[in-house]
């Protein structure tokens, strides 16, 4: 076991025989629960329930959901499986509308439906499995690359969840975390708690201490604060959709961390794989925000605590434009202060 | 009733007979129980555990634990119970460190102390019913003078409770919320939720509601995204410190939505009474900041969400520097872009 897979031990996204397990992210840390998957229905709900979330996790489930939609299809009807599958492939691309991970991992899968004869669930696995194995491998690159940037140890700061949990494993902010950690690159890993769904407290740190590495929580309020006192290097985040321009969507909070870290001088540095990268999308402004239920902040983890009558302002995505990014990081190469040409290079990298 | 009252209709601390009733402010919102006192050492322990909290509040609960304390310490010994009461005094001194208002209620106090004579606790009754009704009569200055530099109606954002809860009653940010509402210069209010302790959704949406002026709660890490979609043009939050360069400690977060103000466009104004500026301290870095529990952090209300061995950074308050600030408004007067000179001539008013 090399020093990196010390610091890795998590899946959360796992094919076994003919079913996926999915580690229900809902109710961590406090249980380790694993649900079974049969039918690309389920998966699509459990995506919009947040059972897996994390835009590379969901691409990774959306694409063995198109296995079990396949392997359904095919039993009702060999010639016509084609078609029957489609219902499903919009059920599924119609969980959640923000991370582009989601409809690019459906579009590679329909392209090897659209070729392929014959018995389809056996490719079709193979496929999706190569997508996980293939998100893991992008990670570690990631993580090499981003560690490449850092010099010294300092103290890093980071938001929301973008770990093995949100990932086909490893992550990608934390696979960065992960790799740095184990060059002596990192003293310990400041995590924003993440309101509203609590993913760096429930998630980030359920990761870091089984991981070994050292963690504080902090309210994301205190973030600007934190960064006054010193000590921190970086502030290393992921994305749901990076756009052309290099604007990058990610958790609720990201935006104000940026701007912070820029008021302080902390360099800020976004990680995501390329199946993250929307070029078909100029701007950062154009990408669609998904709204969710008010009752994700008027209560935590299900228990009300704001007052009766008060509305609540809840999306859960926002963006921040390339002049706050010091660095985009993906599998195919660093992106130093992004610009449209930059992230042109960058994808046509490999 | 006049426009003003409509949105006005909360005490926290009331003197009642012989004891001092206070709003268990940590069951708020699904409960609305008033505890009694009959002890300089129960208000103490009502302070530290934040029974009362919001630095004015504090301040006039200070004074009133006083006359408790002075009526204790005549029973025991008539010609000793100046010397007697200084324990007490010692304690509620030490109840929390930042809100200056609370040592300049123990001061005021002292002073009157130092010159009676006779039975104290009529007129250190009187005295400190003064205090509460001064601390009124200046939120309603300053929610004239706040709402004067506002126009046009627009939103506003705010940070934690300064409300009626926080106060004597009526509020310092909150009461200029409530004026400039009433005046119609305020479209809709947007309330940070204001981790770890929920006082943006527990408290502020309370009142708000209960006063009828519309509100809508966000996580503290959304306002920054909120400001980037315009329609708000005054960031309007408190103080417990105000230095003499016009530096205002405040809730953790209040630092980072500052940040953010300034990079929006978005004005920042801090409202505090006179009783909140500490002319002693030169600079905003020399005030002494409270780290509280890390469970406050790591659990929500008493249930534990975060995992197992993390840490937690808890510092519960943050200083904003003056060159951040807009307008400090106190009951003497309107600041703006603070300077120590325009400090120390707006103190001299009056």
């Amino acid at each position: 076991m090399s020093t990196v897979d010390l610091h890795d031990t998590i899946r959360a996204v796992a094919w076994e025989g003919d079913r996926l397990k999915l580690l229900d992210q809902r109710i961590l840390p406090a249980r380790e629960k694993y649900l079974t998957y049969e039918t690309a229905e389920d998966i699509a709900a459990a995506i919009t329930d947040m059972v897996v979330r994390g835009a590379p996790a969901i691409g990774c489930t959306a694409a063995y959901g198109v296995v079990l939609a396949a392997r359904a299809a095919y039993l009702r009807n060999r010639d016509d499986w084609k078609q029957l599958i489609q219902a499903d492939m919009a059920t599924l691309a119609a969980s959640r509308p923000t991370a582009i991970n989601l409809f690019w991992a459906l579009q590679r899968m329909q392209r090897l439906i659209d070729s392929m004869e014959g018995e389809p669930v056996a490719p079709l696995l193979a496929e999706a499995q190569r997508i996980q194995a293939e998100d893991i491998a992008a990670n570690h690159a990631m993580g090499e690359l981003g560690a490449s940037l850092m010099s010294g140890p300092a103290a890093v700061i980071t938001h929301c969840n973008t770990g093995s949990l949100a990932t086909g494993g490893y992550g990608t902010a934390l696979g960065v975390i992960r790799t740095a950690y184990s060059k002596g690159l990192i003293t310990e890993v400041f995590a924003d708690e993440t309101r509203p769904w609590l993913q760096g407290s429930r998630l980030t740190a359920w990761e870091l201490v089984k991981d070994g590495i050292p963690v504080r929580l902090l309210a994301d309020g205190a973030a600007a604060h934190r960064m006054k006192q010193g000590g921190v290097s970086w502030a290393i985040v992921g994305s749901d959709r990076i756009t052309a321009d290099g604007s990058a969507a990610n958790k609720i909070g990201t935006y104000s961390l940026a701007v912070n870290a820029r008021y302080h001088g902390v360099k800020f540095m976004v990680v995501a794989p390329t199946s993250t990268v929307d070029m078909e999308i100029a701007d950062g402004r154009e990408i669609p925000i998904e709204q969710r239920d008010p009752n994700e902040l008027l209560s935590v983890q299900g228990t009300r605590f704001a007052a009766e009558g008060a509305g609540a302002w809840n999306p859960v995505f926002d963006v921040t434009p390339p002049e706050l990014i010091d660095a985009i990081v993906t599998e195919k190469g660093i992106v130093l202060n992004p610009t449209r040409e930059k992230m042109l290079a960058m994808m046509k990298n490999g």
